[in-house]
């Protein structure tokens, strides 16, 4: 329990998660790790490692049952508690967010919504009312949600960060485009748009360049990769 | 040129970016990389490590000049070309890409947005008319968009991005929980939310874990450590 799981296999995990959840709907029983591997597009080697970070879970020449490594997958992330998430930020974003169905069938509960925007406040989202920010700190320190979801402009991220954690939340996922200084017990997931079109950005201009030198090399144009996870 | 820079290097890029950009804003001349790597929470030695992967930038005893700093590395993020970028699916998350400013600034231009529902069609998000998908495969044709961004549910976007493929489209930015399997010429870059919302999730656990194991371990309740990038 007290081993370090790198951060590549705790990435991988949800693929995991999401590839089973999808072959148990199509009530496939148990799958090869060679099987698994084509789907995924990931070693059968490295799934095994992966697997074998938390004690394996497969049989030889059986593979692995798929409701099983399902469920503990499932445990292993945590999602078999249920979490409970205000939203703070009812703009475009929060409420994309809100109104994810994927979110609740994982467990995770969206319980209250908050902006400073008086248009907004009293609306419904999902099934919840978006409430004022003046009551954000009652709410946070009576309830005690598991999460709290930044989806609010980047001047007031860091200050209302501060501000839930003070009041007890220990877990942030961040879309704010801004870096956090938490207390070391505060658990931060940053989703970070502009970084990740960065990165596409990054790898188009990587292809062009592999197409231009490509073709120099051919005289021709040719075919060329570049694809990023 | 032909160099293959890995992709942790890439991930980091863009943050490198988003500091010097602060720092050129404070109109920070120059910097040290001890300097960057405290505030960027990366060591010196990596910072170092990183930029000579694209031929060094500093300067012994000197530091980094930011803003010549700044125009490289986003000269290597392919920011110094424009992008045109159309959003499929006018729900929330597209709205809210439509309407982040931040992307416009990058030199991310969205230049359409589409969507199925007639509500929808001709209304304006950021400053751009909503079209019927409908309208998708001349539009993409004739205006060769560099990048689609995909906001659609997952049922709809495996054949949509095979769509405008065909249609000449070789990047894409996806939304939509589902692995795409497309030409290997095209560049992909995924934001799958559940999975972000998992790794969370699993490191909260982590840090449930550790909290016990220390309490068990010294009688009493102490601080424990669980940040993610």
């Amino acid at each position: 329990m007290e081993k370090v799981i790198s951060t590549a296999v705790i990435k991988r995990l949800p693929r995991y998660y999401r590839y089973l959840g999808e072959l148990r709907k199509k009530e496939v029983v148990r799958i090869s790790s060679k099987e698994l591997s084509e789907r995924m597009n990931v070693t059968a080697s490295q799934i095994r490692q992966d697997l074998n970070n938390f004690g394996g879970f497969g049989q030889q020449g059986y593979g692995y049952n798929v409701e099983y490594l399902y469920t503990e997958i499932g445990k292993i992330l945590g999602l078999d508690q249920e979490h409970r998430v205000v939203i703070i930020g009812a703009g475009n974003l929060g409420q994309a967010i809100a109104n994810y169905a994927d979110f609740a069938r994982r467990g995770f509960d969206i319980t209250a919504v908050f902006d400073v925007k008086p248009e907004l406040i009293g609306k419904e989202i999902g099934n919840v009312k978006i409430r004022a920010m003046s009551e954000l700190k009652d709410y946070v320190t009576k309830q005690k949600p598991d999460i709290a979801a930044l989806a609010l402009p980047k001047e007031y991220a860091v200050q209302v960060a501060n501000d839930v954690v003070s009041w007890g939340v220990s877990a942030i996922w961040n879309f704010a485009p801004v870096e956090l200084r938490l207390p070391k017990h505060v658990v931060v997931e940053n989703v970070h748009l502009t970084e990740s079109l960065m990165r596409l950005s990054y790898n188009i201009r990587a292809a062009q360049i592999k197409k231009n030198a490509d073709t120099q090399k051919n005289g021709k144009d040719s075919e060329c990769a570049a694809t990023t996870e």
